[in-house]
């Protein structure tokens, strides 16, 4: 296996990353046909926060963050650093220090599926980040690995210059050629969703909305009041 | 299996409802003798909030929220939406829209067993939740399920018109029939809980206040000095 | 198995446990050589506290505080209390009212392998806890356990004395002997990571800084640019 | 709460049991609507056993196994022990002294929600037990609880007197008043099987047996060469 | 995003998949390089089975096993079914009938990130399988994913036409263009263990035939005997 | 931290050794206390095989088996390897090498708190296991630990010299100054539970044998028939 840190990797459109920031990762998720979520697992260690940027990937052995140090240069202002782990680890791979390099470059947060430590300093710092564990436990710089070809988090493969998506709901990835369609799907979702909030709003029901009645009805789903249930010996 | 929406549930008195929520999570729980907790998962996404309302439950299946729309119709202001799943789901079954709809009723909050999304808008919208996940993956809506019939969530039995009680310390469950008593029992818990605080902050110790001293001797337990176990080679 | 309540056990000197705490948990792990941490899934209740005291411990069983009673009368001010649970339990073995009487002795904190409970009124009291579980369900007070014998949390054993710091990060244990040089490595340790940190926000990377290329290089990582990778059919 | 032992709870027809387990658990399951199951974690300490009895229900406290002995004497021959325990807990609170008093009285098996030891004895005895753990972390016998109450394993409720299917695949109940149209509708699933089984092994295949090529034209499932796909840059 | 059944995926050479199958799991793991390992949590229903075969996949959805069926008319002998599911799943996606299908298409086997049943069944038929769950829970058929697709299961991505090995040890996924070359590695692997073994039955230590010494004493590792250390108060 | 090999340790009386191997594992459990268990979680890689044996300790880093080479040198005839790991690591660290080189030492076993492979060649060799994982995922010998200085696994403390009991349970660790004792506790328990079994086996129940009738009436445990139950409204 080669051992490789590939260089001038290609960003999206910048407006089209910013716009993604925007809709947020739920409806980015949605816009998509439901797919690239990284999961549940993965949350921030601060409330209210939400990015999105062009992935520098790196790829680490566990106990071990040598790749984030050669990752951090490849980095450019508006990247997000996402660090993959080749085995489940809860270390903490990543504190103030590579934080504070990570800011200098103007870098817009982290992703990592390990742990990160020094949490209180990030959040004061207001660098964000998105991790599995939160742990002191501290790591070791021995062992090889990648920056930049694919790494895959929660059975999700990204790709440097992929979109990253985060907020308080987790993680989406955005695959490169597909950031403009998926700009325009969320654009398209996000009206949508305005004009469904106001009626929601104004008490119409999603059933109606939706038009999910006769769908029920197809389902075979009954309505019956709870105390004639209760007669024939049901709830 | 049939399938059924039951309506006209009935409910607790909402005075008793209302005592219920400011006695807390904790000493409903102790004052019940110990059960109904829905256990250490389901964690709230706000901190300090505290709830309490009969419960209008859905079943829904793994990744298909059809059953909580349907379950919307059904509720009255104060009530509790509660969701079962009829198997393990990380997903995202309820964000934002369906809570502006359960808002506009003037619904008290949710309780699911599965994922929540939207949690940033949620909280700013300032309506309660109780999950077991946080997690921006979609679902569909195709499958039939069940509404207000009993729900099963940590092994706890959930049945329409049981008061929820949800606070930072999680969720727990009172039978419709046990109310009254429990209002009473909590009521009492609380009290003898006030002197035990007041005696507690003035220095005298739980061993004395619970008179454990007595227990402790029986049980064998034996008062040894630092020096003297380590002399016997011991600690 | 003797059941034992250790009275009188030595502390470490008190200036030496407020500088610990003032270094905080990563730091003092790695001034330790990378030990002593408790792991990712001891977690605060609140945050941006940090805390370092003599821990007093207690061994308690399953669903049952008894012991924790018998903890609070050996504690002095600024110890942190830390409860080991016999075997898994998501009890909530803790709350307000033990609090209180911690409290009124000046205990610093608890740590608990378990659950806690009023978790709310905890926070607004200020009284910090760092546990395994939130959890409303309540204990028995039935069982003999032990308290100031060492207790093994998350595979690190904690002996009464040591010194446990802890803050957003987790917490970590410092044996008591071994509190000077750990005193002395953390503050080396952290003067070092103060020029660090000024060389990294100045714009050098951790690649020079730690000087890591050499190590990059002997380990067979090569640089290539992604259009050429592209080419040879890569990435 | 009352803690109860309930006596003379009425079982279903011994042959319509014998019935259910002669179908197994997989076909159980699906004869009764795809409900029932209690889940992938509750596993055989044995293979190639097969079990089906009314249940014999008891609820023990986490460590405690008092509750079981007071099941045993409720127990008649053909009965499965059922035992829920009142939160998670790994211990062995089966072996083989409970296994030999259980099969003097021509008990089928157990089922227990908790941890069993003695587990190589209980194979060569021929007692069957499907378990979540297997632990020598031995129990007390000193909090009560309750026998033929409903128990609830993997939010599955089961009352005494249903009738419980065990094998390799895992556990099924059946509630004794579903019992006849169970094995009416088990019988009518296996001889669909049964000529289904003989099709495939013929080389028809279940696309074509279940009429399911329409379906996922529906649902706008292409075909596309692995060639053609990789032309278009697919794959 | 496209549903697609992707065809006449090209399969590698039969003479080297059935080198591999003779070197097994752990060589071919080691002989690439320790990569493409699907972890320890797929673990064969059977025990002394090994194969190995280029992979069918297929992309389920949970608690949905439709696309099984379409991958089944892919299959050739020899073929290795791979079957992935969009999100987390206990059911029991697999069983008998499906294996008919499959044995009578000459298919190696089946590995899937999901439940299977019919497990006895299975074993007595004689076809292997490894799977993350055993589970009696049924699945429908409504919803289209893809077939023969990269999956990618415990963060190994898995093309169509890839070799899959699976003995007692698990997983290993051998993309198909590097067949070759792991082929020649295994053979060198096991051409250099056999020497190995015959060293070390014959008494020669690890830490000598690997040199292992001196890497020891440059780790400052030391020996003391155990009363020399007992003296200065160590152990 | 030091890293040390300890030489020359202390063993217990092997006749003594003997005499607990033959107890198993619930046995020596039970009389000890009930302390002793290394937990549900290591579990046989072999089915029918006791084994007992004084400890040798390594520690181990995750991925990384370096110190078992260093702790094969230090084992005896009879002596059971004991593998921690410094973090949870799924890795797996031990094969039929290894397993070679310790047979040839006359090695009783091995107990592993993380993965082993080559487990079919292993049971074949008849050379016993107990680990937490199967995996085929290979190591690397890179970083130092210690050799037998005490271990922790799943909480307990395990020295070098200490007994390590292992069998279908589980594994249990006897300190070696309390083997004396817990032998003599064992042939006790084991000469009571002959004479229980038989009592049992003739139908007298555990209720009488134990004299349990008046515990569960005075813990308020109520017989009620069924029917009479019903009645009530309840069950």
């Amino acid at each position: 296996m080669r051992r490789l840190v590939v260089t001038d990797v290609p960003r999206p459109d910048a407006e089209q990353v910013a716009a993604l920031q925007g809709f947020g990762v739920a409806t980015v998720h949605e816009a998509q046909g439901r797919v690239g979520s990284l999961g549940a697992a993965l949350r921030p260690i601060q409330q209210g926060t939400a990015i999105a940027g062009p992935a520098v990937t790196a790829l680490c052995w566990p106990g071990d963050n040598l790749m984030i140090h050669a990752a951090v240069e490849q980095c450019r202002p508006g990247d997000v650093l996402v660090v993959g782990v080749a085995a489940a680890s809860t270390h903490g791979f990543f504190g103030d220090l590579l934080a504070t390099s990570l800011a200098s470059r103007g870098v817009a947060g982290l992703v990592i599926d390990g742990g990160v430590r020094d949490t209180e300093v990030l959040r004061r710092m207001g660098f964000p980040v998105w991790s599995r564990h939160v742990s002191a436990e501290g790591t070791v710089k021995a062992t090889a690995g990648n920056v930049n070809l694919p790494v895959v988090i929660a059975d999700q493969v990204i790709s440097a210059g992929d979109v990253i998506v985060a907020d308080d709901d987790g993680v989406v990835v955005v695959p490169r050629l597909e950031v403009p369609q998926t700009v325009e799907a969320s654009r398209a979702r996000e009206e949508k969703e305005t004009a469904t909030r106001d009626a929601l709003a104004g008490g119409q029901l999603g059933l109606d909305r939706y038009d999910l009645r006769p769908l029920l009805r197809d389902l075979g789903v009954e309505y019956v009041r709870w105390d004639e249930l209760a007669e024939q010996g049901g709830a």
